[in-house]
């Protein structure tokens, strides 16, 4: 049996609580992207005065409502928020989403308020995400139960990735700019003040999901610690858990604390909190979602020793000292390997390693295949990363792929050049490499992947000790 | 008198030897790409047995062209490029640039060859770029002398970075990525194997080139230590100079050595190297082209005070993050300031420090221009970092460059959003402030200004006891 939570996922019907016909309400335009969104399960508008909304048949109260609801989505001002979820409640809707702000994170009585949503849902059938949720998005199952006014006004192509945000703005704006760089996402989750519903019960959910391969993560804070351990531990155990954890300085703290009103805590505890459990931690936007790409299209390594392969001897060296720099070896290639790469390429060649092909290679584009073919054959490489600085090269990106076929290990590219290579650097992409602008980045992605590997290994020790590992081992197998 | 390199730029007559009909060979397209380069100066095509080359009368020998040379491009393999040089000696030719690979960089033959080449020119008039150069570009005389295929074949709008690479085909993937996104160049040159003319030479005269008002280097090695530390001084004593230093690991270091045969030596001297002599020290090219962004288009901040503004409490607590962790303070504003804000703001906006106006500023861009203009008008404030993340708003972009005018520090903005925002981005970069895609790049880049502040303290004592300062002092009038 699936975590309760993921049926919030695949809710055959929605109520808006709220739906207005004035489209300067927010009311008006959740009932909007759910039509426009391609959901087909029922939708129900919920309007004390008018007949329908968006010519949909509205009704005044939930309990009126002619089937079960699935997913009730509040859409009213903080002060509304409390009868309606009273009712929710009492219509036994399983799942309730409030997006107002105005409650834990503004002053006192907005704490009083939001201790009484937290008491009207407690013991009862009905969980609450939010208040101060943007919503959430499952784009395969074409459910945008969300109020972002960017995320409702684009289609969500659906992918592998999970991204689980404490803010909800910032958190809208990492899921429009990833979707833009090619990233599918398999839910998009903006959990709010967490009052009743946290961090810990979506990483438990999503640790379960069948379409969720990677798990990120922006938090501020945390806040049941024990909870959010042990799934932490437990989905790490089965697939990979991201971190981007702001508040980590003074500064961050007190910017968190008037923003969701979390209590940020020491960040010395989350980084060993995060160590124990097996959850990667990042640093920005950027690197989690340069790692996810990674996670998401490649499989992990099976140790640190990478073979580089470039057309420039400067990227070269730039990969190898970011190699070096992040856990991973530069070692030289054995002689067999190097002897079977002579072999293959021109005298200039430097078959070492880093390989240095040599701007030459623009010209003979399949001494990458012939290259890779004799790395994907040789058993002391567990990752390439591949380094090109060409222009129009479509034939290259063709080589590479051809090259690159059947290796067991992750292979990620960089092409550094700018928009000249668009064409070709969407041919490798498509063929399931990732390519990264700098060679930098790329060594970061798959320095982050042999990361995940020795941290899985303490994941599943942790998820062992807490007896919890059977459920986590089985919809991923990666074990 | 101004740096004799720098005449290279203004070389009025370019001849080009080893200039051929055959367009597969280099030789042909150097010539090309001065003649669609809109190069004003004189064009010599150098062809023992052809009368022209793309309709342009062509010379046997460099001693029969009908006026003076000022550059000469050697166009030839490595084994005919010693003649060629010994020909441009004897004619006066001031400047030589080689292109051909297959010098110190190629074992022992290689190094034997490239040190004939340096007797060639030694104690003459004429001084040698490369071998092993890809050749320089100045885009403000429309100047590509260059066989780089992708430089050649675009335009190259000029703009105040400077770009000297000791890699050919990184430095040239790097300034096409580059100027992709938005940067415009004063020069770039390819220094190859540096056989005679070196880094700390080109650093020494890009101090001096007026054109110029940031340098940005790709350093695999340095040749001369003293002399390096003496230009380096002296440069960022006056503008801000920029070092992605590679080679620092030992798997960096062996790349290096086979690709342009550098001596890398100990990361630690050059780390030490850096801070003695002012230079900021960047890790990628990603942080050193964001950081040159910044430099060039915004004035330096006085200190270490930011002031961030936001449209998502999550963007500052990410923001405030990484400034306290780059060196620089997020203080909270002054109770004058705060008072001042809470007067032009919603009582639900932030006054603190971070300033959160919450997403409902997407309905009130003015708010930005409001809050911005407290900003300027408060003494505690040395720099701005502005996070947004809305979706399509010209109008915001508009309210903050006139929030903004008038400021005395630098404003650095953050965007993320993706494509949906770059109508909006556009108007803020072409009203000066520089946007970066996450709050974090904003920050580092406002931390390397702040860096470079406090490093030129330490280059002017430096060139100060060099007795060089007055050189270096005259042209851009920074100290």
């Amino acid at each position: 049996m699936s975590h309760p939570l993921l049926s919030v996922f695949e809710a055959r019907s929605v109520a808006v609580v709220g739906a207005s016909r004035d489209p300067a309400k927010f009311g008006n335009w959740v009932v909007k992207a759910l039509m426009d969104s391609g959901y087909q399960g029922a939708i129900y508008p919920m309007n004390p005065s008018a007949s329908e909304v968006w010519g949909i048949p509205a009704y005044p109260e939930v309990r009126q409502v002619p089937g079960p609801v699935d997913l009730a989505c509040i859409a009213l001002p903080a002060q509304a928020v409390l009868d309606a979820v009273s009712e929710c409640v009492a219509a036994g809707v399983p799942h309730v989403i409030v997006f107002a702000s105005g409650f834990g994170e503004a002053g006192q009585a907005g704490r009083a308020l939001e201790a009484r949503l937290v008491e009207a849902v407690a013991g009862t059938g009905t969980r609450l995400i939010g208040p101060n949720s943007l919503g959430l998005v499952r784009p395969q199952s074409n459910l945008v139960a969300c109020f972002g006014r960017e995320i409702v006004q684009r289609r969500h192509p659906p992918g592998p990735v999970a991204f689980l945000t404490q803010s909800g703005a910032f958190g809208q704006a990492l899921l429009c700019w990833a979707e833009d760089n090619g990233i599918g996402f398999s839910a998009f989750i903006s959990s709010g003040n967490e009052a009743d519903v946290d961090a810990a019960d979506f990483l438990e959910a999503l640790a379960e999901d069948g379409a969720t391969r990677v798990i990120c993560m922006y938090l501020e804070g945390v806040r049941r610690g024990r909870a959010f351990m042990a799934a932490a531990s437990r989905a790490a155990a089965s697939k990979p858990v991201l971190a981007l954890k702001v508040g980590r300085t003074g500064a961050g703290r007190r910017g968190a604390a008037s923003h969701t009103g979390a209590l940020v805590g020491d960040d010395l505890v989350y980084e060993a909190v995060f160590r124990q459990t097996g959850v990667i931690r990042v640093r920005d936007a950027e690197e989690m979602f340069d790692l996810a790409r990674a996670l998401a299209r490649q499989p992990l390594p099976r140790g640190p020793r990478v073979a580089i392969i470039t057309s420039s001897g400067g990227v070269g060296v730039a990969a190898a000292d970011a190699c070096e720099e992040l856990g991973l070896e530069v070692g030289a290639l054995s002689d067999a390997t190097q002897a079977a790469l002579r072999e293959r390429l021109p005298g200039f060649a430097a078959v070492q390693n880093p390989v240095d092909l040599t701007s030459q290679v623009h010209g003979s584009p399949e001494w990458f295949r012939d290259c890779l073919r004799t790395l994907v054959a040789s058993d002391g490489v567990d990752g390439i990363v591949v380094g090109i600085t060409a222009f129009r090269s479509p034939d290259i990106a063709r080589n590479i792929l051809d090259g690159a076929a059947g290796f067991s290990g992750p292979i990620l590219a960089s092409w550094t050049i700018g928009q000249a290579a668009r064409q070709a650097m969407d041919i490798l992409e498509s063929g399931g490499i990732p390519v990264y602008v700098t060679p930098e980045r790329a060594v970061r992605a798959l320095a982050g992947m042999y990361k995940y590997v020795l941290a899985r290994q303490k994941a599943v020790r942790a998820a062992r000790a807490d007896g919890s590992l059977c459920r986590a081992e089985a919809p991923c197998g990666l074990l």
